[in-house]
């Protein structure tokens, strides 16, 4: 095999991607197929056996009527169940995290609005709200990109590493912090709070809600029974959580995005010829003039902005 | 009220988000408070009518048990309905668009994975793929970037443009753009192809997909009976519609946030002390050095890449 022609490199790529995406398809048919088949026979032959038991006494359909009801509503957010006292979905604590969920692009689903005007109301507060969002972000990212940058400095300094390895250093040393704060020491509180949740499901909840995919399968709480003013301070600790997240992965990916050796990866793909000493120069005097990440050399620590 | 201290912008700026996050929080619960306790009453309605009429013959606790069954299916994705011979929730074309919603973050949720080998393989899934994704954007960007530019450099240099404006009014139409062809114009399909949808549901369904919100509570076709082969058009049209989505989505937003003005407000709030001449030099110094988005004047043509 000849040298990968400039041309091909994006291409092949997204050729790859494409791949493991049927590649990721397949492996969840098969790990999910069997059980998905299994529960809705195992359903199927509870409708089946009620109908033969008392189908008797029921009118044809009126079962299957109910059960649509329940069903749709089920979709739309809305239980059947519990006393009448309810707030419903919709008092100001799961508005809030609604909220936040749609400004956090997580959008969990397990909530969403029923009314034609709440969902015009969602798609121009998103409209208006995601581009101020990222503003936001931006503009925190401005303010605290640097302080990230000082731990990697000191290091740098103490261990005399070169920029490059040093920034790799503290990328990593903030995945792991990100990880650590954000994925697993939440999951292992959810886990201890919760009896009937395994720590592979908390993990699985926390990394759903901190990547923003938000299946909104597992709700921690929901609907269990449990003492309200508990309830409130879950949501709101889960509120926290999804404004607090979204920052800290934000930050992480932004540190390794500026990382020299990612930059190479994303040139060496995205250009369509060979990285020249010039490119390569190019790309280190673009690493000198982040000065957001490169741990500040001479430049004194009093011109790090402080919030 | 005297001038707005610098350290005081970014606290004020995130206040005023919370703020908004609390007032779209009571808007929606407004909208929609009132829709869901109706939808709950009727429901409850529904079970007393349906106990009341037929609880006789039925055990305390039968009904219960059963809805109780097919709604926690329905949560997992599972249906009662059907013909046995259906492959599930998991053929390849479904499967595909789960991993497809999982990759761009979408995250519908209205199919989850229901073992723990199933859920593992997503959490590993997307913490190898999500970084992945993120290179293949950037370098897809890397490629694409220069070749938006041109419509603006064109412009700029037929109407005696400043950069800044040329750099805004391109950006204006690449957001049109995407807003047409990635929402309106999938929405207008959409309505077309399907009678039960309004074009309102639909721009919400687009909007909802493109912005990787994926509320997950209206889906296309979704057990609705269509021709198998039009759904499995369907479902292939929508995996379509999410990744190219995704990049136009994120190409916008890259041109709208190299914008001279967004970096001027970005700066505005993340730094600590006033813009001055040489900050504002700074930005347009950066500008300059973006080669990606600012019109090439003297730099001809065949230094753009072609991908």
């Amino acid at each position: 095999m000849g040298p990968l022609r400039p041309w091909a490199r994006l291409p092949l790529l997204a050729a790859a991607h494409l791949l493991a995406l049927g590649m990721g398809a397949a492996m969840l048919q098969a790990l999910e197929g069997p059980p998905a088949l299994q529960l809705q026979a195992k359903l199927r032959a509870e409708l089946a056996a009620f109908q033969a038991d008392y189908g008797a006494c029921l009118p044809p359909g009126a079962l299957e009527e109910l059960l649509a009801a329940a069903l749709a509503a089920q979709l739309r957010g809305v239980s059947g169940w519990g006393n009448g006292s309810e707030a419903g979905n919709w008092d100001l604590p799961s508005a809030l995290l609604f909220t936040a969920s749609i400004l956090t692009t997580t959008g969990y689903g397990y909530t969403a609005p029923l009314s034609a005007g709440g969902k015009a109301f969602c798609v121009v507060y998103a409209a208006l709200g995601l581009p101020a969002s990222l503003a936001l972000l931006a503009a925190l990212r401005h303010c605290l990109l640097p302080l990230l940058s000082r731990p990697g400095a000191w290091v740098a300094v103490q261990w005399q590493l070169a920029p490059a390895s040093a920034a790799l250093l503290q990328a990593a040393g903030l995945g792991l912090l990100v990880a650590g704060a954000f994925v697993l020491l939440p999951a292992l509180v959810l886990w201890g709070l919760q009896g009937d949740c395994s720590l592979p499901g908390a993990i699985y909840f926390c990394f759903s809600s901190l990547s923003t995919i938000g299946l909104g399968d597992l709700l921690p709480g929901h609907g269990r029974g449990l003492h309200p003013a508990l309830y409130r301070l879950g949501q709101l600790a889960l509120l926290g959580y999804l404004l607090l997240g979204l920052l800290a992965m934000l930050l992480a990916v932004e540190t390794f995005s500026e990382l020299p050796q990612v930059r190479a990866v994303v040139k060496f793909f995205g250009s369509n010829g060979p990285l020249t000493a010039e490119d390569q120069s190019g790309i280190i005097g673009q690493e000198e003039l982040a000065l957001d990440t490169l741990p500040p050399s001479a430049a004194a620590p009093e011109q790090a902005p402080t919030c």
